[in-house]
């Protein structure tokens, strides 16, 4: 009895300080935000615009209700770039390093929150594995922006070094803010840059090492190019983002952009195909691109990037366990595998709650803003997926809504942020309760 | 050894028969409708839309490419109506059923695969069960008939007893055909009775009749009204069931068809709750209503009806089981549950797939149709969830569809027909291949 209260006391903890934290840094910042020391304005800032910027800033998605370069401050755009970090590393990692740094000892519980966190596999390391995200964290945004340096510098003389630091740290945490716009070419994101190929491939890389996720780097880092070594999780997670690059590029080079020269529109295929996984950018007009294409990114919004990750989404795991328990299913195999390893039914189960909830939240949500506003559905449907999915894509409808519409974006950027976090409670809990003594019963589906 | 080679002889034999048995009803039928005599024009219909109008026929879909009241003459009808009852009651219980009425002995195969077709439970009572099905829908359809009668004559003189016969058919059987189009008014589906409520009545209850499938109303004939000894299936149908009738309605009610009186407002609503899971009439006009409504359509619509009835779909038990083990994954319960009882991981991990297979399909289908087309994706998902859930909702771009694009919606009506059967296979089959033992590896999803 003692050792089940103790872990479900513990797990109850974790999960506060998961809830809270998002929430509590999310306050933080808007309040900070409404000051008018934030804005090039000097006006105070509405609270309901400020806790959307919050938001979207804590749970690294880029949505904006104002555009972030002409409205905000520099003083507002570094507490927004401090949120980002924040978000983007974890609130619960961040607070943990510092207890780090400070040097006191952590104890078990500690660590096994910091676990919990970044979905690591087990306690052992945990520290070790922390410093291990700072320091790589810190080394690749400090890259990413010395490969920016010189373009930007070239367009914004000195102001060139906070935006190349600004948009490094952006792409890295996955979250998709710029502050490229002004007065007279608002929300711009880097439209200016399609045919650029350093700025492209730069924050190309950056999302992508961002969003493959911290485990599977020390994964990489420890076994270098012996892909047969890596854990089942590291494969699974390299194979399917491989696939959920180069697919959609083709599918976008294809089907859309014939209007721009072809090295320009293989980059073009490649950003928007990275990108909604769940960066945010965007180097096109995204409303002139074709029903279909934007169809097949709301797709992507929703897959979103890896476990463990900066990024947000269902994440790429899911999906690869759903295909392989669907061949399972039509094979008659027994369960879903991946390189020879079974995955546990308690898996598939959680998979399959994890789509059912951001299928619920993304439809009901684009719904509703539908209803509410009465625009059409599809673009509702592109926004709600940007949400959940905490991408930060838009076709432009986010900053015309009213108060209700965007109150229903924030509760879908937070459950989306944490609502996966808090079901990796539900899979890793040990102790189950109720219904295992009821009688069983077969139910006919499909 | 000999027993698990009957077995997955006998499985084999039980697949071949239904998919084979399906395609050959198919081919049959568009030979059948590209007779000169099968027109009003006497002339030879091309194979391919001859073959849309039978897939559509046998899989009870109701999607058309040609106006059916007014392309073909009373053999083509006779020849739709004879492949929807055919579709409806499934060709295997038909094939079966032959057998029991020339009153030869049934072997034990041949129960069993009768048992595939319709999904009951246990080889015990199946002949009886198949008596009781035909005795059910011969009765129900008369009934329906004879209802809708006066209304029909009213309209048609004689001719509306053929009226009442075929629409009272195409409504218990959830297929959608009407033959009400004429020259000067093309695909009008039920949009005449708009406020009729004999008919409107009628229609919904033939639906939802068959809808909730033979082995509820087993149930209900047999527990009367003693809802607490119904078998958990019946009890999980009738409430999703129930649910999914009115919360739409409502829905329908607030968002759409303000033009209409009250009367008249609350039948439209209903009747379009009724219709997308998944029997295909409307009476009003699909391309005039809200998107929103349309976005909830599709939804219903890959919902679908109840396992063992004439609906396609995913089914509703599918839905519940995939809601409810996203609550015991909330609730950190070991399974999903209904009404006291457990249900099983292995059926959590078929509604899986067949979720995935559905939305792979309707989505897949959609984008190829609005590429090739250059068509709005939305009203291309519209088609692709019609013609995958076998519902026949259109917003009237299917007859102007290219060959390749009338292709895809053959094979999404073909698969989404047979595909929820084969699964069935897979998730009775006792016998599993392979994976059980491999070593485990956990794998992070969320
Ligand atoms: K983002
Ligand atoms: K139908």
């Amino acid at each position: 009895m003692s050792e089940e209260m103790v872990c479900r006391k513990h797990r109850l903890s974790s999960f506060q300080i998961i809830i809270l934290g998002f929430a509590g840094v999310i306050l933080l910042g808007a309040l900070l935000l409404m000051l008018p020391l934030s804005t090039t304005a000097r006006c105070v800032t509405p609270f309901h615009e400020a806790l959307f910027t919050a938001t979207s800033a804590v749970c690294v998605t880029g949505l904006v209700v104002q555009d972030t370069g002409s409205y905000w401050s520099v003083f507002g755009k570094a507490v927004i770039l401090t949120l980002i970090q924040i978000g983007g590393l974890g609130v619960v990692t961040v607070a943990a390093s510092f207890a780090l740094l400070s040097g006191r000892r952590i104890s078990l519980m500690q660590r096994s929150t910091m676990q919990d966190a970044i979905s690591a596999p087990k306690v052992g390391g945990i520290v070790r594995l922390t410093r291990f995200i700072l320091r790589g964290t810190f080394l690749i945004e400090l890259i990413g922006a010395l490969a920016m340096l010189p373009v930007f510098c070239r367009d914004y003389g000195w102001h060139g070094i906070w935006m190349a630091v600004f948009h490094s740290i952006s792409a890295f945490c996955n979250a998709g803010f710029d502050i490229l716009g002004t007065n007279n070419n608002l929300y711009p994101s880097l439209t200016g840059y399609v045919q650029n190929p350093v700025i492209n491939i730069t924050v190309m890389l950056l999302i992508i090492t961002g969003g493959i996720g911290f485990l599977t780097w020390d994964d990489i880092c420890e076994n270098k190019l012996h892909f047969h070594r890596y854990r089942m999780q590291s494969k699974v997670i390299l194979v399917t983002t491989l696939t959920l690059i180069v697919l959609p590029a083709l599918f976008f080079f294809f089907v859309d952009f014939d209007a721009l020269p072809l090295g320009a529109r293989v980059q073009a295929a490649l950003f928007q195909s990275v990108t909604p996984r769940t960066a945010g950018f965007n180097t096109v007009d995204l409303p002139a691109m074709s029903g279909a294409s934007l169809g097949v990114m709301i797709l992507l919004m929703l897959i979103g990037g890896s476990p463990g990750s900066t990024a947000g989404g269902m994440k790429t795991t899911t999906l690869a366990v759903l295909l392989s328990n669907a061949a399972a299913t039509f094979r008659q195999r027994d369960s879903a595998q991946f390189f020879g390893r079974r995955v546990d039914c308690s898996t598939v189960k959680t998979a399959a709650t994890i789509l059912t909830m951001y299928l619920a939240l993304f439809f009901g949500g684009g719904v509703f803003i539908s209803v509410y506003e009465d625009l059409p559905l599809s673009s509702c449907l592109y926004e709600a997926a940007s949400a959940v999915g905490t991408v930060g894509l838009t076709l432009g409808i986010t900053p015309q809504l009213h108060i209700p519409s965007q109150m229903v974006l924030i509760a879908l950027m937070y459950l989306g942020r944490v609502g996966g976090l808090t079901l990796i409670y539900a899979a890793v809990s040990s102790k189950k309760t109720g219904s295992a003594k009821l009688p069983r019963e077969s139910i006919t589906i499909g």
